[in-house]
């Protein structure tokens, strides 16, 4: 293949270190002069390619994107949109091809989680369908740690870190008031459908639920509510510990599947938007137990908190990135590197390949012995998994006492074409 | 006088830097064995002299000492306990002068915020009125930042740098998903009266609310709630830029002096309880405007977050230690020392001495001209005050990828009194 260009987008809810592995793209991307053109960004994701809103990041200086190694956020711009199949929306990928086409495009980058992957893969199929030649390989990224094939998502390691860090901070300070006022404080940490990041949680308590230290009970989607059970260890750890620390997942279902409390609303993709599960559980337990509550809500600060970023993450996002480039350069079409675990302690991975097809919309659960018998902790399994994930610090710079994080040019490219509604 | 004792306890809530005090406290007592013998520190607080219940500091290990420097929450306990004037409450104080006297106690520090200067002052005048010569210092320590008479409150700058660095990422991932996502971020942060955190926000963006930086909107508590004002400008932010992220104190009140939302129940000084204005303000926004949003609630998190210390803040909690106890076997009773301002940039600052009669019980407010005329932002005089209160990073060791924080062994004095109810 002569030299193309290239597209990279962004897609779905930002991490961390997204951008390290858009950072590694775009500089792999120049180190290969002979094959890759420029590199134009989506902006806002799939949207910018389907309305030809594209960005030149050729016009970013080295410098610049080196710093997007150490920002958080979605430099570029991400979206929650999902392609609907050839078949059921050939227009839309009609207008993929016809952009690629303007623009000269012969490489497709799409970093994202499951959705993304999903349309990654039909992408990849368009090059024999519609007559561009074009290689697409995903870049994994997702907090919820949930693709397959690979030993661990990109995103996932540095949330990991910030929660198990944020709960046992605020579990020290729980501890000193304890005896004279707040017995019990929750942190809601995100995870629709599976528990990872509220069995990152569990890493704060060292040697497990009975070091005593906190979490001292983490509650997952993958575990039916037990209102009873719940109740008696909570205050269990009251009459112990004089106090009780809980991570509570935002998807903690009832008995029946129903999400313990509901915001209302869906998603792009249908899912039902959550919130209030750290609230519930807390009120829970004042009007059953009586005792003083304090809540967090972690939200969107526990997937942007780049400042406290894990090195092992932020490495492999970038190796990720970086090894995506590489297998397009080979002219491998329809794959995502992947991270493969060599061993626990001390910890060792390579980058792995995987094909789209076997990616795409396959969704991957927390192990059941990851979790404790009793339901309400993580397994040593679990921890010897975890731990490497969140090892190692990799602080961005600091400017006048804060992170001191990039704001790219995003210059658009010329249009070329016509509007196209999405 | 002789060698004695010296008494220690930590007041009110935990902060990332009252064990930096703490450690000041203890290392330059050992530092004057020829006036001051063993540390005693009061296990949660006032409460723990008052019930005998002393820890005996010696037998912790210098390295152990050292360590909770960079340890956050209270390590010997706290609590919110105040005493009464000496006439309404003769029993307690005869209470203390009692275990001083058992435990040959002739310096007594006592680390908090407002109430417990109040506190410290009062025990500082029983040395006159109850025959037991007793040295009693302050150290100064809140996150709210409202003591007088010194530049800022040991605690406040690591607040600061944590909300402003949070605002700042999850800026940046709202920003990411503005186009076809959420719109509104709402981050509420502690402040029951005084706005001083909220204000801490306004660092991370930049140059001022025109910057079109997160945040773009502060809401204190010092300006009333003006419901179709705050909408308006909501509504331009999100013209403007696509977005727009919120900074709201726990205590906003609407014009008519109410909370904004109340938890219900009061605390033991009978202040209410917060908590909820974060999303009573974002529901607002969808119900009024329909935007999507999220909201994320610091809570303890925020005073906890030792991982993102202050430099300048953990430097000063551990010279404001260290000086309380210069100041004691100087033979100074009855004071507190301070942090005074020299000059904002370069910043520098020494220490001074304020009276405790001075302190107690004075809320320090922050001033009127901090605030923009439009009540929505903090001016550049503000920005002057708190920018090198956040300066510079003091990062905690991590093992296993965590903060490595201390926990003592907290062995108990063996007891010489009778019991005693609080």
């Amino acid at each position: 293949m002569a030299v193309k260009n290239a597209f990279y987008a962004q897609s779905g809810g930002p991490t961390a270190v997204i951008n390290a592995s858009a950072c590694a793209v775009i500089e792999t991307a120049r180190a290969h002069p002979d094959k890759i053109g420029k590199v134009f960004a989506g902006r806002n994701g799939i949207v910018g390619a389907l309305t030809e809103d594209l960005i030149d990041t050729s016009l970013e200086s080295p410098a610049d994107i080196a710093r997007l190694r150490t920002t958080p956020g979605a430099a570029f711009g991400s979206c929650r949109y999902k392609l609907k199949s050839i078949e059921e929306h050939r227009a839309q990928y009609e207008r993929l091809i016809e952009v690629c086409r303007a623009h000269d495009i012969g490489y497709f980058f799409y970093n994202g989680g499951n959705d993304s992957m999903d349309t990654a893969w039909k992408v990849s199929q368009l090059s024999e369908k519609m007559g561009h030649p074009l290689i697409c390989v995903g870049v994994p990224k997702t907090v919820d740690n949930d693709l397959p094939l690979t030993d661990c998502c990109p995103g996932f390691g540095s949330v990991a870190k910030y929660v198990a860090t944020s709960i046992r901070e605020a579990g020290l300070d729980v501890a000193s008031m304890a005896r004279t006022s707040t017995k019990i404080f929750v942190l809601e940490v995100m995870g629709r459908h599976a528990g990872w990041i509220t069995a990152a949680c569990g890493l704060a308590s060292g040697s497990g639920a009975d070091s005593g230290q906190p979490p001292h009970i983490l509650l997952f989607p993958e575990v039916p509510f037990d209102e009873a059970a719940f109740l008696a260890r909570v205050q269990q750890c009251v009459d112990r510990y004089d106090y009780c620390t809980i991570a509570v997942s935002e998807g903690l279902k009832t008995a029946d599947g129903k999400f313990v409390s509901e915001q209302g609303g869906k998603d792009a993709f249908g899912h039902s938007q959550l919130g209030g599960a750290g609230q519930w559980i807390a009120q829970l337990i004042k009007d059953k137990l009586g005792h003083k509550y304090h809540w967090a809500l972690a939200d969107y600060l526990q997937r942007a908190a780049r400042h406290i970023a894990s090195k092992t993450d932020a490495d492999q996002a970038y190796a990720l990135g970086k090894a995506a480039v590489e297998l397009a350069v080979a002219g491998r079409n329809a794959v995502m590197p992947t991270v493969q675990r060599l061993a626990d302690a001390p910890y060792r991975w390579e980058v792995g390949v995987a094909e789209l097809k076997d990616v795409a919309n396959v969704e991957r659960k927390m192990p059941a012995d990851f979790i404790s018998a009793d339901g309400f902790h993580i397994t040593d399994k679990c921890r010897a998994y975890l731990a490497p994930l969140i090892e190692g610090e990799d602080y961005p710079p600091y400017r006048h006492g804060l992170p001191d994080y990039v704001s790219l040019k995003n210059i658009a490219v010329p249009r070329q074409l016509g509007e196209f509604k999405v």
